[in-house]
């Protein structure tokens, strides 16, 4: 409900006759706005370290494709269809929030970090094996590689998708891994 | 009052008392809501312009140095300051409401489409001027300049800014574009 109809669009009310409850039902649990806002945030976040699981283990099957530049790009992928599409929206509306709630701004940031975190692990695979990465390169190339496919998020959020393929997505994330690479140590 | 507090935080009684103008002011030149949120997205773009034409001016001025990907680090950079950061939070207030509202959407389109055109002209300028640019590869850097740019806000936005000065964008952004060159054309 947050993500198709925004935070006008949910309400106690609205929650209990879009779950079939009785009446009075979400305000019980959740018994603020805030506290339903909340909730929901927990929920988005409960979702992704169940998909975070199931691309952890795919990562694991070589048919399944799910490592490295193109795994990202994969993941990134579907959130330009449902049910991640929604849940991306919702997102997006807790963000704002979040500006004026640090709570809020808390249960959030773990869904960042994991980001960040898968983030980072590409482009640490990227290296060559043999040698240690400069810690402040790996640093630049996940900076860039989270900012830009957050950038790419938002515009299937905004309905006017940037790209329309993992293929497409896989060569520019690649670009920009190997591209800042290249430009630090002046 | 829309980045500052949110949708929530904007009303027609609010908004008569936050410009000091007597009440019914607001409602009898934004009769509904939406024509409020309408009005504001229309600011916005005026605002927008303003600042486009002062940077063209100033894009003359070698002294100011705001040509180039430096240029285009130092506008984002801007973005993590007054006013343009509550100015950035309300755009992000309207870009998801443009998703239930296609007319909004219009609106905003103008703004992306200024930035857009922006991140191609120095995605085009860092070409070498004798050979004319494959048009494929200037699209794909474009794309991943802006898509990176936007994240780039995004974090500002958040309060959690990924980069702390125009020079570390910029050192970003160059090696973005060239590393997008380089694996295009498999």
């Amino acid at each position: 409900m947050l993500g198709s109809n925004g935070v006008h669009g949910v309400s106690h009310p609205r929650v209990d006759d879009h779950a079939g409850v009785p009446a009075g039902t979400a305000s019980f649990y959740f018994r603020t706005r805030k506290a339903l806002l909340h909730a929901v945030a927990a929920r988005l976040a409960e979702l992704d370290v169940a998909d975070f699981s199931r691309m952890a283990e795919l990562a694991d099957d070589p048919v399944a494709q799910f490592t490295g530049t193109a795994g990202l790009a994969r993941i990134v992928m579907y959130v330009n269809s449902e049910p991640w599409l929604t849940r991306a929206k919702a997102r997006y509306e807790l963000a704002l929030l979040a500006g004026r709630d640090p709570e809020l701004a808390t249960t959030l940031d773990e869904s960042t970090e994991r980001l960040y975190t898968l983030a980072r692990d590409v482009v640490t695979q990227w290296h060559p094996a043999e040698s240690a990465p400069d810690p402040a390169v790996v640093e630049d190339q996940a900076i860039a590689t989270l900012a830009f496919i957050n950038g790419i998020m938002m515009t299937f959020v905004a309905g006017q998708p940037a790209v329309d393929s993992a293929e497409h997505l896989d060569r520019l994330i690649q670009g920009i891994i190997a591209g800042v690479a290249t430009v630090r140590g002046d």
